[in-house]
Formats: C-alpha cells, sequence, structure tokens
C-alpha cells in the first residue's frame, strides 16, 4: 500500500493532521468529522478524505473519525510512530535552538549528538549535549545508530556537514542552511528554509485582491 | 499576469530559483540553461521551464537565460524586489536565532521589532534591538510600518501573538511555532514547522526501495 508514489505536498499535508489530530487528543475529543478535522487544518474536507483514502479506509459512515485510531494510523503510515535518532551538524544560533526545541524529540525526533568544526566550541554543552568534533561523525553516528542529519552551519560549510554525513553513512538529511547542497542518489534531502516561507508570504500579499 | 492562481508549490520553487541564481550571480555566471538551472535545484528541466513561463517569455534561444535578468524579473514577480519591515514575537532560542540571521535581511526581510510579554526579556538587547513588551505592538506597527509578522513564541501562546499582531493590523504571518492558529479572512498565515519537514523525510526514509 505504501508507495513513493504519494506526493510530497500530500505528505506534509498529512504532517498538518498528525498535528491537529494531537491537539484533539490533548482536549480528549474522541471523534472528528472529516469537515471538523478539515477546518482544524484549514484545509478542504474533499482535500482531506482524499489524503485519508491513501492508507486504507477509516471513516465510520455518520460517525466520523476515532481521533486515536486515526492518529495511530497515520503515524504508522509515515514512519513516525518510532524514535528516529538524530545528529546536528553546526551549533550557531539555530542549532543551540534545535538542541533546546521541545517539540521535536516529542515527535520523535531524538537529536543524540551535536557536531561543530570550531575548536573553540567542542566540549561545551548544550542542552545536556557535549559538542563534539565534526571529523568523529562516523564513529559516533555508528554508536549512537544515527539516522538523519540535520545540518545548521552557515551556508557555505553546508556542502561540507553534507558531506560528512554521507561519508559517515546518514541516508537521510535536513537542510536548515540556507545553502542548495548536491548529494548522490540513494541520499534523501529536504530543505528548512526560512525565507522559502517568507517569499510565498511576501508574493501573497503583493498580489492586489480579487475583484 | 500575476494573479492569485499560481500554486503555492510553484512559488516555493521559485524560492529556490531566486536562491540558486543568486549563487550564480556570486560566482559571476552570466547565463544559464534551463538544464543548468535545473541541475542546480534539483528539479527536472522541464518542470522549469513550466515555471518560468509564469512571468514571460525569458529565455533566448540557443543562449539560454541571463542570470542578472531572469533573477530581476523573478524577484520583482514574487514582490521580494524590495524591503519587507517584520516584526518578530516571541524571542526565545529561535527567536534569537532569527533575530541573527544574516541571510533574511540580505534577502530583504528586515526584523524591526522584536517583542515578548515576558517581562524579566522586556529591555534586553538582542542583537541590536531592544526587547519590547507585546502590548505595544500596535502602536509600533504604525511607526515602523511593519507588514508582516513573524511568530516564535511556545506553542501555547502562538494564537495569542497571531491576535495581537491581527489587532496591530498586521496582514502576514509567518508561524515559527509548531501550532496550528486560526486567523480571519483577508490574513495570509504560513507556517515553518520543522517537524514537518523531518515527517516528510521519515516517510521517504521509511518506504523500501523501488525495486
Amino acid at each position: 500500500m505504501k508507495t513513493k508514489r504519494v506526493p510530497k505536498v500530500t505528505v506534509q499535508r498529512m504532517a498538518l493532521y498528525v498535528q491537529a489530530l494531537e491537539g484533539m487528543l490533548q482536549k480528549e475529543i474522541k471523534v472528528v468529522s472529516s469537515e471538523g478535522l478539515a477546518a482544524a487544518c484549514n484545509v478542504n474536507s474533499s482535500q482531506i478524505r482524499k489524503d485519508l483514502a491513501y492508507f486504507g479506509e477509516f471513516g465510520v459512515r455518520g460517525v466520523g473519525y476515532y481521533v486515536s485510531d486515526l492518529l495511530g494510523a497515520m503515524r504508522a503510515y509515515l514512519g513516525i510512530d518510532r524514535v528516529w535518532n538524530c545528529a546536528l551538524v553546526g551549533v550557531g544560533n539555530l542549532g543551540r535552538a534545535l538542541l533546546r526545541h521541545e517539540q521535536l524529540a516529542q515527535r520523535g525526533f531524538r537529536i543524540v549528538a551535536a557536531f561543530d568544526c570550531d575548536p573553540f566550541k567542542i566540549g561545551e554543552v548544550v542542552a545536556e549535549h557535549e559538542i563534539i568534533c565534526t571529523r568523529r561523525l562516523k564513529e559516533v553516528k555508528e554508536e549512537l545508530a544515527i539516522e538523519i542529519g540535520m545540518i545548521a552551519t552557515p551556508p557555505e560549510r553546508a556542502q561540507r556537514a553534507a558531506n560528512h554525513l554521507i561519508e559517515a553513512g546518514v541516508k537521510g538529511i535536513i537542510n536548515f542552511a540556507p545553502a542548495i547542497v548536491s548529494v548522490p542518489e540513494g541520499i534523501t534531502i529536504d530543505y528548512v528554509d526560512f525565507s522559502h516561507s517568507l517569499v510565498t508570504l511576501a508574493f501573497q500579499l503583493s498580489v492586489p485582491p480579487e475583484d
């Protein structure tokens, strides 16, 4: 059932549904309609029904969706019903914010090691992590079973950080540095570039309102 | 020519093209083919040609695109050929990283004021910004002509931060807090949620390789 053919935008929406369902679970809401979930996510309800169809029939006619069941199924489908061990490369301002970001760990993305190449930072402790020299990445990767690399270096060092991660055998990378990075076949890379979202927003704000 | 009908994913790709073209300009590359730009952005070249068609005919047959012209046209189209005054709400770890994020300002997104509701933070200076009490948002918004609000509060305070921004008259919001926020009609909101990108990555890493 699970295939690579699911469009990325659909997976991104699913991440939003997971977030909304987690909020409902906290508020002890047991059942939700597709309209209710749609409203909570600012998505239209026919879109949600289409997205949910990707992982089987979950709705109960006349009832809606059981929040807990739907959340469980969605987490399993997305591969987030487990812990992912992550390595951070680059402990500047953004890196420090990531190390202290409680929600990442709560959602199963646990930073188990933090690397930097600055000799003045190596050995410093940030949010209970002792910063390790980036050259030790391969050795630490094996020891701590690291699967995901997060790059938070300055843009000009992002490619080198990616090379270190790939040489260490990491297959998935999130790049927070505002730079495009080349990776070989078989390595998955995704970008979190703040300014991309700002560009999207600026574009929408620049468009004159429709008549 | 410019309409709201351009899909968001297209605008996001355009933000990536701008980034790649800026890199080329720095390296004094004057002309680029659609294949060259495609390779630099990890997008296929027919996709790029389709995207570029949104803002007119720019390619020169047998030559490609003039980097500087294409970049200028793209910036104007996207509304990033100007400075956007931004207000930050929430000066925690992430807020501090945003205040020190040089590339945001370089791309025209200038944080002109930083707000927090914590009395222990008010008056503190971070990256040359004196932190201001959130209650003063409306007054400062008028004074500094703030157009975009960035929310970097803890998730449980994101809605309140949004309300403050909207009451002050801000029309565009980027929410970095991992929480869904409701906004009235006419307000544009976009999310930068780190864990959404991690979910997308986890999903791709969980999919067994194709045969």
